[in-house]
């Protein structure tokens, strides 16, 4: 079924995500954002309408989708609220941010959490992104699934406490995980290597656990005890003591899951 | 040039090493391993011979290529001395190992070292795998870097010195990261979420750094300081003491590094 769809918020999250539900047949009504030129950039290409005041907000739309910064929702939502009398859908696209959030100003509201990393410029194919997806009412919550489903193959039922827990672990994943990028690079850079050396092998770590359970393919100096290796590596961070500080926890506690992993089942 | 090349292990970096020499054109003398049927594995789709006992290691090869543990190395190749008289050259595979272990046996030494993950039954295409390049011989230097090219587009010349660091850079964006990938499937285990709900995020994330550098692609609540979602993670974490504490340390990591970052240049 074909839905219409208005955007609150043009950034890096309704960039894509409003492309993606038009390529998919949805109709796109309006796209808010204050920056008139950043809510044209999206809205142009697909035909849907700019708006800079969200006063100019129509009742053209069934689904509503809010997607700003976290400490917004509220205010956004309260102000749509005085605009729109038509009782219409409105969902929020933040991992970390309750579905309660929009209670107070409208009846029907849920989630459609895209679990991505979205980056200006680089443009991502939503059929692989798993969408959670939540609504406080049943009806509601089938045509969020239905409009996942017509983007996305990876479409999930995810409470406002599955979720939360969900981004943790995507925080986990990700941002820590491009955090020990860029401790790589640093390490590097004290001895002029390029960081591209490391690319293939950051490649292949993704692309491993793709297919294997990462307990069972931990690898490295902690996983085996190497502590000959670990010493000289511990001895070659003292120019970077917070990273010697790290290097000693997580092998200590490598150590630990590996010991858990085994325990249960073995 | 075509080179006659012997292999003593048969573990994971002989498995994929041997047959991508041969493919290249090199011939493949011996493989050893103590482990008669893992040799066989690798000697026989190449058409090397293999052998259980070191004593059975002949002359035949110009490159000796030692691919086992780090700590067997000075034993491998005191045993490889008694019976070789005819001064090859004899590398090891090894990140973490200095090159000079192999001095005492052998006049003419060096390191061939793959910068990977090698998993069973994953086979890999070494055009993409850095290799690092060492021997105290430039004449050795020139012959491996030759015999590296023969095989990868990414040959580089690396000293004991700059490998020792590669080493430790990759320890944190291989072995550290795939730790997280774990804590991450914890987390989620915790909520009945499936892990697979993670992956394109996680290919995602592997996938941004091979164009973008990690500082300026650093995203979540740590590096936008966002208390209420800092605050919330934290809480959410307190079943996992151990995850909880390091989720601090990288929040407090992350905000420390992007402001090094922004200083000398912005």
């Amino acid at each position: 079924m074909i839905h219409n769809i208005s955007f609150i918020g043009a950034g890096k999250v309704a960039r894509q995500l409003a492309p993606a539900l038009n390529a998919a047949g949805h109709k796109i009504r309006q796209i808010f954002s204050r920056q008139a030129e950043k809510a044209t950039e999206v809205a142009a290409p697909i035909g849907a309408q700019s708006i800079a005041d969200l006063h100019q907000l129509t009742a053209s739309a069934d689904l509503y989708i809010v997607a700003v910064n976290d400490d917004a929702i509220p205010l956004v939502c309260e102000k749509m609220a005085t605009v729109m009398s038509h009782n219409p859908l409105v969902v929020h696209t933040s991992g970390a941010a309750s579905a309660e959030k929009i209670a107070p100003y409208f009846e029907r509201y849920g989630v459609f959490y895209p679990l991505q990393t979205f980056t200006e410029k680089r443009a991502l194919s939503f059929r692989e992104i798993p969408l959670c997806i939540y609504a406080n009412e049943d009806r509601d919550q089938e045509r969020l699934l239905a409009i996942g489903h017509s983007i996305s193959e990876k479409v999930f039922e995810i409470d406002d406490d599955q979720r939360a827990t969900l981004h943790v672990a995507a925080v986990f994943v990700n941002n820590f995980t491009n955090h020990l990028f860029g401790i790589g690079k640093d390490i590097l850079s004290s001895k002029n290597i390029p960081f591209e050396i490391l690319l293939p092998l950051i490649e292949e770590t993704a692309a491993k656990v793709q297919e294997l359970d990462p307990t069972k393919s931990q690898t490295g100096p902690a996983s085996r005890k190497d502590m000959t290796t670990i010493r000289k590596h511990l001895r070659l961070l003292s120019e970077f003591p917070e990273y010697q500080k790290l290097y000693h926890q997580f092998t200590i506690a490598i150590n630990e899951r590996l010991k858990k992993a085994v325990k249960p089942s073995n």
